[in-house]
């Protein structure tokens, strides 16, 4: 490892010295096809900055939890559950993640969706829907076409 | 304004309800055709996303402070002093400023430099070098050429 303050940016969305981790462990949680890069985790700095890519055909876990997500779509197509909607995502937009707000994000088309996401370094765990709460969210047709796997 | 929780991207990297702002207040320090965009603030997360973008010709103060410096590279191509070193930076480059390290950005070529950069919300404000603390640095010749004006 160098101790450069730069890591280069290399294609396919990779980084110098920046792992690609598993998005979770599997099994541990639905999703699909989501790879993680942390990008700044530093004991100086209060938020980590990770990058997200979910391939073609991919989906986030669906989960809600305190912390607030504050995201920018780095490359390709996608949509997003927050609470009860569904928003189109494209190259550049911004998102906020409220707090305790049911949330999963979905890629559209063959490009993989990719996004930073920041979040504060100390935050809680993120909670699944219960069946109870999966029966709710699925009242609304397009909610429930939209978590559908 | 919506009250939606995406904020869309418009060409020359500006996001819709998203004011472009002065880098600095004119004359508080010196800089040339910096301007500023505050991406996410908000009172639940520990830090701060910001957008700068520098034309070409342009370059931001040589300061250091306490706070530490989190920057992805979003377009064009630029030069960064950390310390007392000069890198070279690309589109998607990351760079870590560490605390109370002298730093400067300059473009490189006719594209505006814009990067992203995180930083703590609550944190110190910027030093500027006294005139000893200019000597000192340009006691290196490639620094002394980096930061003249």
């Amino acid at each position: 490892m160098s101790d450069s303050p730069v890591r280069r940016f290399s294609p396919a969305f990779r980084w110098d010295g920046v792992d690609a981790l598993e998005y979770k462990t599997e099994g541990s949680a639905p999703f699909r096809d989501v790879s993680r890069q942390v990008l700044f985790q530093d004991e100086e700095l209060a938020c980590q900055l990770r990058y997200f890519e979910v391939q073609a055909q991919g989906y986030s876990t669906l989960e809600r939890h305190q912390h607030v997500h504050a995201v920018m779509v780095m490359r390709g197509k996608g949509r997003c559950l927050v609470g009860d909607r569904v928003h189109d995502l494209k190259t550049h937009d911004l998102l906020t993640i409220p707090a305790m707000t049911w949330h999963q994000f979905r890629t559209e088309g063959p490009e993989p969706l990719g996004f930073l996401c920041m979040v504060n370094a100390q935050r809680d765990r993120p909670q699944l829907p219960t069946e109870q709460e999966l029966q709710a969210l699925r009242l609304d047709p397009t909610v429930a076409a939209f978590i559908a796997f």
